[in-house]
């Protein structure tokens, strides 16, 4: 079982249940249960996020690591979930840079495993505490002008929020030059649209989620990061063009003078660091339904 | 104190414990005590297989892994294990790649320390759980004819395991070509033989160990990958040669088309994820031994 | 807040109340909250340390290293934390490679940052241990004489201890060639004096505090290994040109044969292990000063 693919009821009950979750108190669900983290790419924030929601809920964790791993010694995915579910893994964690892989263990085993990120593909506990998050501002995400502006084609972020906003009933714009924002992605959801100039695409913009842009990755699409800069930046003039009260997101980690102002990032509309504080409830959310749906396991 | 050099009796009455340990339930026998992972090799299941048999026990755990540690300062291995257990460690696990590394530190030290591998001389906690788990199905391991497939000369689980399966009565067969099973390996323990040909060595065999070959040792030792796969890997077919109910055994990690096949390695006479599971168990077993052996500690 | 810029009452407050701290007993007193132990260079003894206080308080810790965290995404320092704060963390425990980054990071967030040493700068926590070490077998520091060899200049350890050692009374020498203990040193503290010759410094000593030697330091600094260990050394011999009592310390990690002889660091007069057994009692109190002097977190 995974957390992908849920129904927009689903969505709202679990959401609702990361109302009701504190992380600043125990909730023993989980105690005597073990959640293995399996991270085959560096990510402090997802990771202690879930591994704090992990002990919150007083379930034992186990950290793997890509780098310190078996992985080295040319074992399989497949073959590395199940011996960590094996050696006692009640549910897997996993952030992976293939697409796919996630499911692809999902389906082998017969404990949640839950997607903290794989590839280019998706990231939903990112898109879960996002659209709480809004919730926590705004009454819905119905008929709700969403900008996502950035790279939009490699982000994860922006492919799984682009369905659970859309599921959920927001408008969303899509904003970047063409090798970051490509038509193609007008397709991920219906009823998306591509704005190629920030100003016109701010227009109105009840929430602005920025995306982290990697300078590498513009060089090798052969963009200059000034020009980027100087379009899609979203700076404190920039903001004055969306709605008054627009929300300013990003997932993080921010890169300040690239994507975002230090002004607006810190700014009394931005909810940088309550997306972070949002995401630990989220996830014990995650994980508690998660092990709630799980069939009992056989053996042992 | 070492688990290392056990009589059979003592064997036998760690195996018994390890049947009483439940990793589905806390038995918190170890609370309030520290046991420290020192890791100087990558181990993705040796070290969580640890970490959570001392978890379950109750224990705080704490990791060293050697890429983070003072190693990269110089400091000698004495010196970083009196130091961990000043720290307030009450139990040392340690992996390490040079040969006698926890003997040495166990002479040091007026705590236990675990052997958790050491270069390419033992690793007792796998030959223990190997035993373990060939005894859940068979009622004894005396006149037990077991084969020993692979890079016996390069492996520690091969040598401890020739050890303790020799004390326990076993009757084992080496096989793999003379760079991996050199004519030496049969003095390993009293009564070994070393056989070339897979076909011959699966005859009547009742528990067929398959060992991990490295793709890199094979070039070193100028052996051509191709033959050693199709002479050595454990198929369907040549799975057959062996006794109708021949268990499978394999230390992992797993190399699928290298060593063994897939058909085989997820069929029904392969015991692999069982050996992992029964790891945790042999492992509470072990934890609990050495400290109940422990001398109680002077000062502080 | 931090614990740097401490009273001489202060000191001795939190000395006491490190004396009352047992780390074979836990203390629940921070028990639900969460010490997050940020490593942005490598360091055993002083990670493990503090890890094993937290967890010893009752406290859930979460430890981020610098190779795995969002720091190779180009996350500014002061994002970080904030991040790991709103994550959840009552505390931050922070190693860094810069001078001033913990004091930067406790200016930017209203939770306790304690440093955990910060490039050539200070080390606050093991001069506390230092301190808390003599006083365990001296009355008090009161014109202790007190003699420094090795690397000054480089030396965090050097640096906070010149500090505290002063504020507490303490007479101190520094000893070393210039490159090491250059003579702006001595303005480090009042009172502070250098000594060329190592056999004139220790004249008298009552504690005998050696440093660190990197040899690629001295490489750089032109300066030969053998003619510093011939100068610089502590050995048995020179050990008795030193008051009879005088106690020998050493940070750690210690390189045998390099800064002090093995005959020195384990003889009687050694208190290297004693140090580490303090360190973990000392930052106890250092985290429960922290947290008891930290004002209840707005928000969530």
């Amino acid at each position: 079982m995974g957390i992908e693919h849920l129904s927009p009821e689903a969505i709202t009950s679990l959401l609702k249940l990361a109302k009701r979750m504190d992380p600043r108190r125990a909730h023993p669900t989980l105690r005597g249960r073990i959640v293995a983290l399996l991270f085959y790419e560096p990510s402090t924030r997802t990771r202690i996020s879930f591994e704090l929601a992990a002990k919150t809920l007083g379930a034992t964790t186990v950290l793997v690591a890509a780098e310190s791993s078996s992985v080295s010694k040319g074992e399989s995915l497949l073959d590395t979930v199940a011996t960590v579910r094996a050696a006692g893994a009640d549910a897997i964690v996993i952030r992976h840079p293939a697409s796919g892989a996630p499911l692809l263990a999902a389906r082998h085993l017969n404990i949640p495993v839950v997607n903290a990120g794989d590839g280019m593909h998706e990231h939903p506990s990112q898109a879960l505490l996002d659209a709480y998050t809004i919730l926590q501002h705004k009454k819905s995400l119905r008929g709700l002008r969403v900008v996502m502006v950035g790279d939009i084609a490699h982000s994860r972020v922006a492919r799984y929020n682009l369905h659970l906003l859309t599921k959920l009933g927001a408008q969303t714009t899509l904003c970047g030059p063409p090798e970051l924002a490509p038509e193609v992605c007008a397709t991920i959801a219906p009823g998306v649209r591509i704005v190629r100039h920030m100003e016109e695409a701010l227009h109105g913009a009840e929430v602005i989620m920025m995306l982290r842009v990697q300078k590498e990755r513009l060089g090798g699409l052969q963009l200059n990061v000034d020009d980027y800069v100087s379009a899609y930046q979203l700076n404190a003039e920039r903001l004055k063009l969306a709605r008054r009260d627009a929300l300013v997101m990003h997932p993080g980690p921010i890169i300040r003078r690239m994507e975002i102002t230090g002004e607006v990032a810190d700014g009394p509309q931005s909810l940088i660091l309550e997306q972070v504080r949002n995401g630990v409830r989220v996830r014990m959310a995650i994980l508690t339904t998660a092990m709630a749906a799980a069939r009992p396991r056989k053996g042992q």
